[in-house]
């Protein structure tokens, strides 16, 4: 059985510890916040405490706090040589107060508030400094039921890095693609099932393999139509722009 | 029973073929296309012709060809006053010779070549100047099972833009996910689960109040971080900026 001890109460810490709770060889034997409020409603089931020094001793300490707070943190813990880790994508491992035995346990995941994760679909990161622990972490992101994958910081720096580009810039497009439709008054919601059978389809294919469309074909006709709808906001033409650019460098056709 | 006649054979002529094989209320008289060969294996299933002399007398004819060959092959047509189709999201229906009773069947979605098209996920736009034959092709497009819409030219051509967003554009993004993990020895397939519950999530969630991530935050710390990752391809790292300026303007943050 490892037991953890979790610490913050943002949307990483909520997901983590119902996760864990679930876990058959996991205990989460406390959880830590600064303000107790936002933890209060588990007090029937965990040990919750706002005092760093009333902090159990466990297996492992998880800072699942802000980017900005995991260094000050990591020092202000009363104690060392113990498994600390953090859940950060792209705060260094060496961030974390050398008097630990440090780690990262990075998922790499959309995490949305109120909504019930399945834990089968997040990929757990793992890194470590102290190599005797890396048994441990992994044990413990396996208990989770989704895929692991030992990582190094370059590695871990690049996929929160390309999280973005797939995740929030995607994201952005499927906003664009709303003004667009919503501008004629025609319905974003028809879109749906081909922005799905796009994700669906890297099961099969590479994404240079699964791509198509006008800039691929350099279907110059089209691509000129789709200038002149764009003429009235710059903003979606410059995006138009640079990505049918991309699209024609990646598959080997001349630049715009 | 609807009878039409599918003119052409790339991916979209054939998915359609195959979709009306199997609706009840529709039969497929003819196939035709310029060369036999690449509809010949089709011959003991439904009669193929070359010939647009021969063609039959059916209430539908879809001209399911690419969009520089839809006029010409329109004009040639031998006869008039029948329902003729094109099935493109960019070209007009009025591109469409004025002999015929005109519209366009637009399915909005992604057709790979050999794959078995579920079309259940496959909306279809109807459009059609022709005010008696929109029954008839609300009829057909709604026998194959998917969502039907009735658009006019204008929410056509925005909904095939959108497309390219959604679908092209994304998938480049897709593309540069799996560049930067790559340049690591990180692993694409760990974004994988990221890219489904991005789409995913827009069941539930409008993209502006799905969107997360650094450049919503404003994390400069983050952006900056990333921004010195991408020093070395300028291409990914212009891309980077012109998306994170767009999401903040959304959000309304600072430009970079």
């Amino acid at each position: 059985m490892i037991s953890v001890v979790i610490l913050g109460a943002g949307n990483v810490a909520s997901h983590l510890y119902r996760g864990f709770r679930v876990a058959e060889n996991v205990t989460v034997s406390q959880w830590y916040n600064r303000s107790l409020d936002a933890i209060l409603e588990y007090s029937h089931e965990v040990d919750i405490t706002d005092s760093l020094d009333d902090l159990k001793v466990a297996d492992v300490y998880i800072l699942a706090v802000s980017d900005d707070a995991i260094a000050e943190l990591s020092e202000r813990l009363p104690f060392e040589n113990r498994v600390v880790v953090h859940t950060s994508g792209s705060v260094g491992v060496y961030d974390l107060d050398k008097k630990h035995k440090r780690g990262v346990l990075y998922p790499l995941q959309s995490f949305t508030k109120g909504t019930i994760l399945d834990f089968s679909e997040v990929p757990i990161c793992i890194e470590t400094i102290h190599k005797k622990s890396y048994a441990l972490l992994k044990e413990l992101a396996v208990s989770l039921g989704g895929p692991t994958q030992r990582v190094n910081s370059d590695q871990r720096r690049v996929l929160h890095l390309a999280a973005v580009f797939v995740n929030n810039f995607t994201n952005q497009l499927y906003r664009i693609g709303h003004e667009i439709t919503e501008s004629e008054g025609a319905e974003f919601d028809m879109l749906k099932p081909l922005i799905k059978e796009t994700a669906r389809k890297l099961e099969d294919l590479s994404p240079f393999r699964a791509q198509t469309g006008p800039a691929k074909r350099n279907d110059k006709k089209t691509i000129k139509k789709h200038l002149k709808l764009l003429e009235a906001n710059t903003d979606h033409k410059k995006i138009y722009e640079l990505l049918t650019a991309s699209i024609q460098k990646t598959h080997g056709r001349k630049k715009l």
